[in-house]
């Protein structure tokens, strides 16, 4: 029987080219998916023809952009993910989702072989490959520009002299991955690292620094989960692809850091994320208000390390399942609403309210109606400090 | 002899209206002592004059903004020092500053009472008496507010009795504590946590909806420390002051959050703190650049406990100590120049240059000059991901 | 209507003089609660009616054992609770079992104060109060030790004066506390931390020294419950019981370690807890053959602060329920066979087998049938080190 | 120029008949160097005859015992390192430490290629290969057992082709690693997890089974380095070889164990470390004593995270050196002594004593002189606990 490739097709130059060359290379069939995860831009019936007019046998399109919201994006705003506390982990998210119908896809199809467009000193290639040994480790991996040294310049040539439809001039200066959650830009002239980032490389955002009116907006949480905005329900889509646009108008989460990639290098990073970061930041303070103490504390070591876990590609692993354990347990409680102001590049909160709250107001206020026992403070300063005032002593007598 | 008392004095009613106070209970004499940590504010020699008007048998004031911005608010810079992910733990750097001088101040004057104004249910009861454990265990310590269940409407009373020279009519709405590092408004009104803050709360920071020019600034560490600002070298004090009018000019630092006391509440809590953001905001971009990963990932778990730590009253603690040295040996090539542009309560990096740099230009480039060997990657993935790809087996196996 | 008070009763002089005393103090009713948690020693009935004779309106024991292994022992299992790597929190794991009893008490006989055994200084006190705060606020708790400054002299002479049916000279050298799951040790002659413990005050565990035959034991796990030994279904209470027997015959499970308490000062602790020590080394071993690398690595983070919480008293706290949510998680496949020696006080795993093992024989082995494929190790080698390579050639530059 | 291989040569039938092989294919001469880690076994003026017979232009032996026992293992007391709670990372200490000599005997005969017997599955190969990417980054290489696929059988082959002074029909049935730290074991039939180890494959330690008189010791510590054994100065190798041989004699320190590799497999090993497992279990025991309490438990996070390290090979990694400085930080008192009975494969610390203690009787002591003002805990217990009784309390309301 003829073995099938199922290649994870974008639409792109390289991924188109590679239709054609796999079938060359592995003498079998071509059977091309192209996952929408919100990634916007063309359309994909469009982008599902082109696969055809390429090669492949079969050309399918997923829209997978409620599940990805709802099982990814949303996961990530319990955890307040943001690697290295600043990224919320765009393409590292969609990643696990993609491998997920790949391998639906293979299985239905019959292939043996799953092919993606990564290169081989980026993180993605990671995640695409730790996703498929979790869920289908039975299948070959060929990542063409890695397994290949396929490049730009031999994929023109090879697009030429294989007359593919496709429109070899068009360089972006700009290397792209955008999501519903998100959208990183690297290139050249960023590669610099003294470089600022220019206006032209935005599109999720607005220029934040523009003279406009700040929008409001009210954002109810329901156990961790956003639910609706101004009080009217969304889906997790709707949700995000409304902040996106709001947020986004108001030049809110762009983000541009370097950062450190699984693969040991460090590497210069320019993100939008309107929607995901005026989430996150919602979700922070209504956890402030609703999350005790101790949780709140260890909970920033569990949401670090599901963060790190994510971007480093183990999203379908293990410690990835017991740390969703622990955050599932601590966002009972974190219902209710966050009032916060989007302007000029800032999504500030402004107030909150809460029926589970553990703010109490008796307790809090120093006005009329305190209910707070002053008289046990004493006690407690004394043995709370009690080890480090024997540990002071014993400093002091041994010095002499 | 006379039993003597010293007392940490602010110049407001609370500790003027504590000096007859003290004596009368104590039967000793009070020597008022005020420190100066950039509170601003009232001239801190009329401040000096009003403790002898109400009784002091000596009043000095300490100039202790240098030590302050050296000693206390650049260690929490290489910290990257933010409780809960926000607050730049502003009146918590001060206390064990104050605590040192008191504590000197009670040895030179052969006190064996300590007095602080704080109340029995915030952090600064901890911070003073946990601090003053460490260093000087063998004072007693008086909180009148606390441990007399003083209460402002008792202290004008007393004041209006004993006729003391302060303006008792003059009652701020707000409580507000002040320093180099920031400013902590608390506030009736925004003990509703629903209600957003106006505008008349805030001193350090003008508006940033306010249309104005950006300002940019380049800031120069030298492991870890800020040593100049625009190519000009400066004093830590210096660096923090001239940050705060710049930062602060353009609306940066404002922040509102629901945050928990260690004494077991949640309060509302309002800050400012422009210098503050703005240093770490950079740091944190230099240690990007410059600090190897797993330090980095590291650092985060030590950073979150050096917050907890100062938070909590502990800065004169062991682990404190401990923790330190780590910081310290991470600190070492943290050195270079950071550009940040200033703007509408934004500050943001725009551009980073190192001679320590770890971001290596021709590992990273995807243009030509790449040195990276993608063939490397192959086996990294593949081992990287067995530990997941075995457990997945394991889970189907036992599942099937 | 009259007070009613729950006394947490043990039969001893303490509580049994408390009950006149109380009745005294509070003009209230006594109502005696006995809880076996598995302390052995006197009939349990017997202790039911000294209450009785020393003035209770009631007295009632609970027979709480099968609890106390299900819901407290076992879950310390799962999470090797050793406290300061040591000590197994034998007295930790039955306090909140008992407030829970003490607790349902109270609300059946509508009582309001709930009073309780425990000194000032040491961990129990917090224990009590913080599960009485967290299961019944609303009660008032007297310890009588504590709050009225009791002590044993005071007690006989009362008890004396009182005529109270105990016997006030068979005063024990030792003060000791002991559950199922072990017994505690403190003494005069041990506070010298110097002195070693003599054999004299051991009672659940044979002198190592000793000879005599090993004892192998096969202990069966599912989903990190220990179900079975040598083959034979038990209860939870059944298998601890047998373990005791059997370990402590063979003198496993003794220790002597100077820790921390959490009222801030260090205390010499002696302990014997030969089912527990056999169980969790059981336990840990089978985790080893079945726990994928980086969750066995967090759990260590998660069974340190899981110990902790529970010696500081925090059992009903937010953050063990989180933890034990994680843990609940990582034990799914924690099932199979632990073969043990035990013998001259060691527990000593010699084999282990389990269908959900993550061991893979075609991996691991050097001999034929080795499946792992060499090739991949150099590219893993070279990613896996790059960062402190790349770290170590900028040291070298920075240096010159 | 010709070029010069460095060989980290054993003596052993691999390396032997790598000096011809490597010869052969670099076309290069080879330097063998054999370092003394107190591994024990041949003459080491043999083994270094040998490799000249095998082909070795020149062949050197370094004897690094001293360097090992005070700058290898007495750090690893320090960071009392355990990986998994268990193994005291034996082979990996000495990794770093041949690394190191390799490099300087690279550097001093102008090798520009090092080559070492590990195989690619193991995590020696690891340790060699990141070592000597920090240490010296330029050199090439060669591990022939995994780049030559060599086994040995090949082996064997070849040396009797090519008439090598080897006896290559002694092959023991066992694979071992073995240094003044301590010995592993790995053998065919313990790759059967279920088969307990057999006496026979012990060497540094007796049976623990076999009667016999228990011996005392007394170790004293300076800064968390042991200095002297009842009472009489000794150098960190003769502290080490000293409780070698008296643990061992009283069969303390075996182990038996998965083990997670870091290749991503896991593995049964059999180890021995008798004066390991003493040293660090008496310095566990004098930092319970010496150490303030959150310090203790901060630092089993960082013991924990240095054992991985250095068990992953990354001993010349920045955060190894980072936590280096919180270890040394917190070693300053850690000095006095500890009595301890080895016995029966016990290591039992019976006393302990110390100027630098946190203990302390007065408050430790329920006798005579009690210092501990009891007053304070009630405050303490109610404010320790208020975080978990209000959200104990939500919870309630929660619910209804």
């Amino acid at each position: 029987m003829t073995e099938r490739v199922v290649l994870a097709y974008s639409g792109g130059l390289d991924t188109s080219v590679a239709i054609p060359y796999l079938a060359e290379q592995t003498g079998g069939e071509v059977i091309a998916v192209a996952i929408d995860v919100g990634q916007g831009g063309e359309d994909m019936d469009a982008i599902r023809k082109r696969a055809i007019d390429c090669g492949a046998v079969e050309s399918e399109v997923v829209d997978a952009r409620d599940e990805f919201a709802a099982d990814y994006c949303l996961p990530a705003v319990r955890a307040n993910a943001l690697y290295m506390d600043r990224y919320p982990v765009v393409s590292a998210l969609s990643r696990p989702l993609i491998v997920k119908h790949l391998a639906a896809a293979a299985k239905e199809h019959n292939a043996t072989i799953v092919s993606h467009g990564c290169t081989g000193k980026g993180n993605d290639q990671v995640r695409f490959e730790a996703g498929l040994g979790a869920l289908a480790p039975h299948l070959k991996v060929i990542a063409p520009a890695r397994d290949y040294a396929w490049t730009r310049d031999k994929a023109i040539e090879y697009a030429e002299s294989k007359n593919l439809p496709i429109d070899v001039s068009a360089k972006s200066p700009y290397s792209i991955d955008q999501n519903l959650w998100g959208r990183a830009v690297e290139t050249g002239f960023l590669e610099d690292i003294w470089n600022g980032p220019i206006e032209d490389i935005y599109d999720y955002t607005a220029d934040p620094a523009v003279t406009r009116d700040p929008d409001e907006v009210i954002i109810t949480f329901d156990a961790g989960i956003p639910v609706a905005l101004d009080g009217e329900t969304k889906t997790p889509l709707e949700v995000i692809s409304e902040l996106n646009a709001r947020a986004g108008a108001q030049g809110v989460g762009r983000l541009d850091m370097v950062e450190d990639r699984l693969v040991g290098i460090k590497s210069r990073e320019v993100y939008e994320a309107p929607g995901a970061i005026a989430l996150i930041t919602a979700h922070q303070e209504l956890e402030n208000v609703t999350v005790e103490r101790d949780v709140a504390r260890f909970k920033r070591t569990v949401d670090q390390r599901w963060a790190e876990l994510v971007y480093d590609g183990l999203w379908f692993s293990p410690l990835k399942n017991s740390l969703d354990a622990f955050i599932d347990d601590t966002q009972k409680h974190v219902t209710g609403e966050i009032r916060m102001t989007l302007h000029g590049g800032r999504a500030t909160v402004t107030g909150r309210r809460s029926e589970t709250s553990l703010y109490d107001f008796g307790l809090a206020t120093y006005d009329e109606g305190d209910a707070f026992d002053q008289s046990l403070a004493k006690g407690f300063v004394e043995l709370w400090s009690l080890p480090s005032k024997l540990a002071a002593a014993r400093d002091a007598r041994v010095k002499g």
